[in-house]
C-alpha cells in the first residue's frame, strides 16, 4: 500500500482512493476545509465545522456529525503534533446517471493530514508582494461564499503567473470589484477603519475573515463589509490577507504601490495567531 | 473486485478508483465527454475527440492521444454493441499542495461504459415537456463552451424539480438570456430560420450543436448564433434540444406554451440520427 494511505481516511477507512462514481469527481459536487493542526490542537475546529455544515446545507449535502469527523481527524494526528488537515465532503457515490442528485445519498468524507507548509518568515513579518489576477470571478449568488469543489477559476488564476516573488494573487470580479485573495480573504485599512469585500456574488467566506471581524468588534474598530474597487484598494493605508494556513500576511507591494508599515495589520495578526476561539 | 471495475479503465488499467490527490476531485480540474456506442460504433468519435482536445487545450491539460483513447474504449465495447461511453480527462495527480498546476503533469484518463439510458420513445417522436430553471448561469468567458468538471450549477438546477413529466430544464444566464438545456444544446426555429444561443459567456458547446449547424449549411437553411431572450424563445415556431445521448428532442411544452408540430425539428432529427459524420 502507498505510503500516503496512512495519512488519509475515506469514510473512516485508511485509503487514498475514491470511486469514479463519486459526485465530487464527476461534478465537483462537494465542499472542503483546510485547517491547521498546531501543538496537537485542530485550530478553530468548532468554527471550521460550523462553516462546513453551513456549506453542506447550502448544497443540500448531508454533513457528517462533528464528533465523527473530530474523532477521525484525531487518528490522523498521531504522526505528529503539527500539520495541515484537509476535509473534503462530497455528496457521495451515485450509480444513477446524471446531474440530479439521488435523495439521501450517503456523503463521502475524505480526511487528509499533510506536513505544515513552510513559507518564508518575512511574509508574515514584513509582508508579501501580491498581484492582480487577470481572471475575473463570475457572479453566482447560489454558490457565493461556499468553499465548494468547483475551483477552476482559482486554478486558472493561479496558473497565470510563475514569479516566485509573488506570494498571492488578488481576485477581482467581472465588474472589477476586489473580492479576495486566491486562497485567502482580503481586508484593507483606511483611516483606522477595516473594509472587506462583500461576498454575495462570488468568493469564499473563510473563518479567519469572520475572526478578523470579531477582532474589530472586540476592539471597537469599525469594520465594513461592502463593495470595494481597485482604485480604492490601492489607496489603502494597509492591506492584509488571512487564511487558516498562513494566518495573516500584510501586503507589502501590489500593482506598483508599496506599503512599508502595517501597524493595524500587525495588531490583528497578533490576535489571529494567539486568540484561541 | 467490484462488478463495475470491468467497465472502467483508469489510465488503461481496470479499476473504479482514483487517487484523492487527483485534481479532478480536488478542484474539478478536468473535462469530459459522453458518447454513444451504437451497433459497435463510437458515434462521431472524431468530433468528440477534437472537442476533447480543444477543451483540454483551453485548460492547458495534456490531452491523451486519440489512438490510445480509441483503443482503450474498444476494450470496453466487448460486453455488447450498445452503450454510453464516458471519458473524463483530469489534469492528473499532484502531491504538491495548491491550485497552481505543476507543469507537465500526466493527465488521468477515466473511461467508462454503461448501458444505454432508456427514454420514452415519445420524447423523440412527439416532443418533451421542459421547464425554465430558476438557477441562472454565471458569466465566465474563460470557461464558456468547455465541458469541464465544474458542474455545480447543473447539479443545483437539476435538483430544483422532481416532476417526472419534465424531461429537461432550460438554463438562462444571469441576464435572462436563453443559453442551453441542462444537458443539451438548444435551437429555436422561427420563420424557417434556426437560432441557437451564443456561448461566449457560459454554456457547453456540444458536438450535436455543431452538427445541426452543418445540417443547416448543407440544406441552405439560415442558422444564426446570437443572444436570445425568453420572450423570443416562447414565440418560436419550434424548439428542439440536442445531445450525443438522446439525439434530438422537440419541445412540446414550455412555460405554458405548447407546440404540436415540429416539421423542421423532425427533418433535423432524421439527419442527426442517421448521418454518419
Amino acid at each position: 500500500m502507498h505510503a500516503l494511505s496512512s495519512h488519509t481516511l475515506i469514510n473512516g477507512v485508511s485509503s487514498d482512493q475514491v470511486s469514479v462514481q463519486d459526485r465530487g469527481l464527476l461534478y465537483g459536487d462537494g465542499v472542503f476545509r483546510t485547517l491547521r493542526l498546531q501543538d496537537g490542537c485542530l485550530q478553530h475546529w468548532d468554527r471550521h465545522y460550523r462553516k462546513l455544515q453551513q456549506d453542506c446545507s447550502k448544497l443540500h449535502i448531508q454533513c457528517p456529525e462533528q464528533k465523527l469527523l473530530y474523532e477521525e481527524l484525531l487518528t490522523l494526528t498521531k504522526r505528529g503534533p503539527n500539520g495541515i488537515a484537509k476535509i473534503i465532503i462530497t455528496r457521495g457515490q451515485q450509480t444513477a446517471h446524471g446531474y440530479r442528485p439521488v435523495q439521501n445519498l450517503s456523503p463521502t468524507r475524505i480526511l487528509k493530514m499533510v506536513p505544515l507548509f513552510s513559507y518564508p518568515g518575512r511574509y508574515a513579518s514584513q509582508g508579501i508582494k501580491a498581484r492582480i489576477c487577470n481572471l475575473r470571478l463570475s457572479h453566482q449568488p447560489y454558490l457565493a461564499g461556499i468553499k465548494h469543489l468547483n475551483r477552476l477559476e482559482n486554478v486558472l488564476a493561479a496558473a497565470e503567473c510563475d514569479d516566485p516573488d509573488i506570494a498571492e494573487g488578488v481576485l477581482l470580479d467581472v465588474y472589477g470589484n476586489v473580492i479576495e485573495g486566491l486562497r485567502s480573504n482580503l481586508f484593507m485599512v483606511r483611516d483606522g477603519e477595516l473594509v472587506t469585500p462583500a461576498l454575495c456574488n462570488c468568493g469564499v467566506a473563510g473563518i479567519q475573515r469572520e475572526r478578523v471581524m470579531e477582532w474589530a468588534d472586540t476592539y471597537n474598530v469599525s469594520c465594513r463589509v461592502r463593495q470595494l474597487d481597485l482604485a480604492e484598494l490601492l489607496a489603502a493605508d494597509e492591506i492584509f490577507l488571512v487564511n487558516s494556513v498562513f494566518g495573516l500576511w500584510p501586503v507589502h507591494e501590489l500593482s506598483g504601490r508599496r506599503w512599508n508599515d502595517h501597524p493595524i495589520s500587525m495588531q490583528v495578526q497578533g490576535w489571529v495567531n494567539h486568540a484561541q476561539d
